[in-house]
């Protein structure tokens, strides 16, 4: 369960994060301001930005599936300069692009695979407890106060645009 | 791993955001107003407010394990009247209680089961759907909303106060 956790559902609800950009421009060009306003928004003076957000859920997609397939050193590099929506636009395309090089076997040994990351100072998580309580509340944070940021100034979003589309079966 | 990512990790959100709620009460009684003002705020006039943010991770919670485990007519019943702080820390409380009645073997058969709930008239997702694209991103979604909006009115918050202690493994 580890690949449909990370691999199709963070690709998921990036993609939605692009449908929400997307939202948000056409929201600034009929209010005719500088898309970029939006980008530098927070909700709190002591909140990381749009932008910072934004950055933050692509590492977390990224480093989730490098460190929990062992393949951290072959992640690609990012150095978090975006200046612009089409900028950031294509960092969250590139992570998407990167997280389709996995396969559910790539997995086979993350759940007791030893993870650490430069922060911790040489402590350890395993694969599960980094998964459970690390990646997953932390990338869902980022994408969320994405979202609230966008919403607090004015972009018309629902939770449908947050959650996309359901893969629902009809009624017999 | 369907027990660890409802039971055990909705447990600890759960009980990191009373911590949260306890921080904001002393925070309004240090700036003496009515701690009632935060739990009817919001960061858009059409969003919910913090109090119905906070019933609904509390039903995503019961609800995802219920359905999960294919007890959802035994699940507890709550009329989403609560208006103060007390009032909402305990329901928060008892959905806390609920969750320890489940073991891992009680999802033995969830990621197969069909599952549906009354707006989807009729429609189902399997299990694996349920947990991944709707019950994960959608407590999230409503636990990180309810911090933002504390964020955003000046409760002093780190993002610390959100995921909880890790279990990290000191360096050998």
């Amino acid at each position: 369960m580890i690949y449909e956790l990370v691999v199709p559902q963070f690709t998921k609800m990036l993609g939605n994060l692009l449908a929400v950009l997307d939202e948000s421009a056409k929201y600034a060009g009929e209010k005719k301001f500088d898309v970029g306003v939006l980008l530098q928004s927070r909700l709190a003076p002591d909140q990381f930005n749009l932008m910072r957000q934004l950055q933050i859920a692509c590492d977390t997609a990224k480093f989730g599936a490098a460190r929990l397939a062992g393949t951290e050193n072959d992640a690609p590099a990012y150095d978090d300069t975006e200046q612009s929506m089409s900028e950031i636009k294509a960092r969250i395309q590139s992570v998407i692009a990167y997280l389709q090089r996995y396969a559910p076997a790539d997995f086979a040994s993350a759940v007791q695979r030893r993870i650490s990351q430069p922060r911790w100072n040489g402590k350890t998580l395993s694969g599960q407890e980094y998964l459970i309580q690390h990646v997953i509340p932390t990338f869902y944070f980022h994408v969320t106060t994405a979202y609230a940021i966008l919403r607090h100034h004015g972009v018309a979003l629902g939770k449908k645009n947050y959650l996309g589309d359901m893969p629902y079966r009809e009624a017999a």
